[in-house]
């Protein structure tokens, strides 16, 4: 693989998630971006309008507009179906990118700390997460490389290699200090990655680390007129990234009956109880627990 | 002061603080308003609109819309202004109202747990406060009756008497099981007290409580275009209703720059980084912790 130069580092594509676009005006002010002068490193706000407004979108959700199909649909004219094709003519196109590395910085509602989530499997990837975690052992790793095709249409997707850093707990709309310097450490440890990459500089890295699989995503049950009928369980609450066996109580319904973790697995949750997937009734993504071996893909 | 029958709870004034809109639905499915029988109890979801959007208002904020003159005024028809109205209509008029009591359920971002809001230190709400306090010491008592007048313009503020319910933290569009059955706590206790009120029945409630009283707010600094340049210390997150002592640090710019207390006070804040004061570049209230001696209101 190429070296890896050219670098956009993206906040406010979702408008209410602050802390990475309040990163980039901290940067801005400190003048942080040239500390990494062996990189090309751009800075956008990806949806200003949902910025300005405090809203995760104004009408649909821009980082699922990213799938090749629409992308070239000339009929999908949404607002932010139209925001989608411009950045794609800015950082693209999709599949024929010179943006080397995208980082796309993100806020949940759910516990995760900071996660580090990741599309691919490959050397740079690995590396990355090797790098993190020994530097960052509070962070997780979260592989998604195994996502449904149709779940694959974030904007990092449209460059060659592309990060998602996910920070929480914070609510929409709320800037939280702690939350930010977690973002913030998480993202110059992969900019500090980069640039020993290209170096082929990276000393010793761990020879293995534990992360997390994707694996599938329960949503609350409804009744016949779409209302939800049951919550997540408190056992769960705040819980993100801690083992659920098989029969354990994940939900209750409102007359107090429990529901429960049906599957073979012991399953790892994740967005547990996310604002974002409050439309879908999502209750929870569910992961298991890998450990993985980096002589495997060096 | 007359028995108080006719008692209205009121979910969803904000669209996006679930805890209200599901505490209704939960004691609609349990059949649970006929637990008090000696009420003429009736529950209202006072913003429809805004709950299905999942938003705290569509266009400005229903729970600022209850001042007299603007109710009076028919220049103001924008969309809550309108519904205002209607409630007002409903439950009102405003200084004239049969209904004796409002009881209106609230969620915060902010660490607040389960607080109990008054806007008067008489006989009923000060023996409501010692009764709660009593039975849920982890409730905080929360007196708002000194706010500025411009400030009074709840919808509570319709009824004879009108009691908040405020629970946190919970963001946005999110419902937690914990936080929905410490409204349901706290809310229960109310009615519970109504009824022994009316009977004359209180037993013997506690000589004296904690309680905080409201004293001013806080809001971060902007720059010439009205852009934040600081955020809320992170020593204060998550630490509603804990002291700070004049000349501590309770924001930080960007740059990195402490900014203290500057009050002569010990100040308890409330509300620290609530999502909702977003707009206003509200950092927290403060308030002051008292202590309330029943004795002097009986």
């Amino acid at each position: 693989m190429n070296n890896i130069t050219r670098v956009a580092l993206i906040g406010g594509t979702h408008g209410n998630e602050l802390s990475g676009i309040y990163l980039l005006k901290k940067w801005g002010k400190n003048n942080l971006f040239s500390h990494w002068p062996q990189l090309d490193l751009t800075q956008t706000i990806a949806n200003p309008r949902a910025c300005e407004r405090s809203v995760r979108y104004i009408e649909t959700d821009l980082n699922r507009e990213f799938a090749i199909e629409g992308l070239l649909d000339s009929q999908r004219v949404g607002y932010e179906q139209l925001l989608a094709k411009k950045l794609n003519y800015q950082f693209g196109p999709k599949g024929n990118s010179p943006v080397e590395l995208m980082i796309d910085l993100h806020n949940t509602t759910s516990n995760m700390g900071a996660c580090l989530m990741l599309l691919r499997k490959d050397v740079f990837n690995i590396g990355m997460a090797a790098y993190v975690k020994e530097r960052m052992p509070e962070a997780t790793i979260f592989f998604q490389d195994n996502l449904p095709e149709q779940r694959k249409r974030f904007l990092v997707s449209v460059a060659q290699q592309g990060v998602t850093v996910e920070v929480g707990p914070q609510p929409n709309s709320v800037l939280q200090q702690e939350t930010l310097e977690l973002m913030e450490t998480m993202t110059r440890h992969i900019l500090d990655y980069v640039v020993l990459y290209n170096e082929g500089n990276l000393g010793s890295l761990p020879t293995e680390f534990e992360a997390f699989q994707y694996t599938e995503d329960l949503v609350l049950p409804t009744d016949d007129r779409g209302q939800r009928i049951a919550m997540v369980s408190k056992r769960l609450e705040q819980k993100d990234f801690h083992p659920v066996e098989p029969g354990e109580t994940i939900m209750e319904t409102f007359e107090g009956v429990p529901i429960h973790w049906e599957g073979n697995y012991t399953a790892y949750p994740l967005f547990i109880n996310e604002a974002a997937y409050h439309e879908s009734h999502s209750a929870m993504s569910l992961s298991q627990r890998i450990i993985v071996r980096c002589a495997d893909y060096f």
